[in-house]
């Protein structure tokens, strides 16, 4: 049975976090992996209806999430957490609860970083400038923090690479990590 | 890979159900399969914390643990819960969201049932004598309803039989679903 371990995405709305998600995903389900995407917007719905976005509810939001993947990558599961997960601490509390699971999953973070100048100009959604506006509170990197990850095991600069290249940043760290097999390339580089 | 699949445990309180998702977990685990338990207490405190036992409460953190259960059976999990789930409409509800998903996992309902004279006769950690002179509302049984499945899997009557002989009978549902392979019995019989 393989080894589970968690990607954890982490980085502002819009950086590319689901993207790459969904990218990485389908490439690891291609080498025979299982393979459980936990996007933040999804698990919000089914984990914490009723929870907002004060500091205490997304950290419970980010604990259930973490909870969730601990239980899949302790049986054998890839997890690929897409959320944005504002708050250094409990990041590394889900970090701590799934590295000491049964079979010790490895828990990658990821930043997926962006300028918040980029995302404010790309701002496919509308929701840099209503935040910006004042319309939208708690929302992070504008009207709320977020505390980048210090010692992340990947920082991916979205803004100057594209996803694909992305993905490829992230399989070779599975690869040295021994948590994919690098024989098994699927994709033509 | 091995196809997952939920066995649910729904009964009263004092039942019986934790004691037979640890026999059927050990049992399970032995023959090789991926297991996870979901104990209504353990997974109330991580998914619902917040929630009480209203209607509307419980029947929130049965969808939470049926949203937990589906994750893992599509990936291969063996997942026995054991949760009062006192309300038909919403374990129909995880159900069907467990058959749906990829896979087709099997959803097992168990019916743990013990009539409520033995279960206020037994009262080990007095809640029954509790909820009956009004101390503990939603109890389901006494001071709350308990809906009891009209057409489980199996019904498991742990008053007339030993929880040895309940995880006998569940594991030769489970032989007889194709869920096991019974020539790997590990138990003496």
């Amino acid at each position: 049975m393989s080894r589970g371990f968690v990607v954890w995405l982490t980085g502002l709305s819009g950086a590319g976090k689901s993207t790459l998600a969904g990218l990485l995903a389908a490439e690891l389900r291609a080498r025979g992996l299982r393979v459980e995407t936990l996007d933040g917007d999804e698990v919000r719905e089914n984990l914490s209806k009723g929870l907002g976005f004060s500091k205490e509810d997304r950290d419970t939001n980010v604990r259930r999430i973490g909870y969730v993947a601990r239980l899949l990558a302790r049986n054998g599961v890839a997890v690929i957490a897409a959320v944005i997960s504002p708050y250094a601490a409990v990041r590394d509390e889900v970090r701590a609860a799934v590295e000491q699971a049964e079979g010790h999953p490895r828990f990658i973070e990821v930043h997926v970083d962006c300028a918040i100048e980029e995302l404010t100009r790309r701002d496919t959604k509308g929701l840099y400038a209503k935040a910006q506006r004042g319309e939208i509170a708690n929302f992070s990197g504008v009207s709320d923090p977020y505390e980048a990850p210090t010692a992340p095991e990947l920082r991916i600069d979205t803004e100057a690479q594209s996803a694909e290249a992305s993905l490829d940043t992230v399989l070779s760290l599975l690869d040295r990590e021994g948590l994919i097999d690098g024989l098994g390339m699927t994709r033509a580089h």
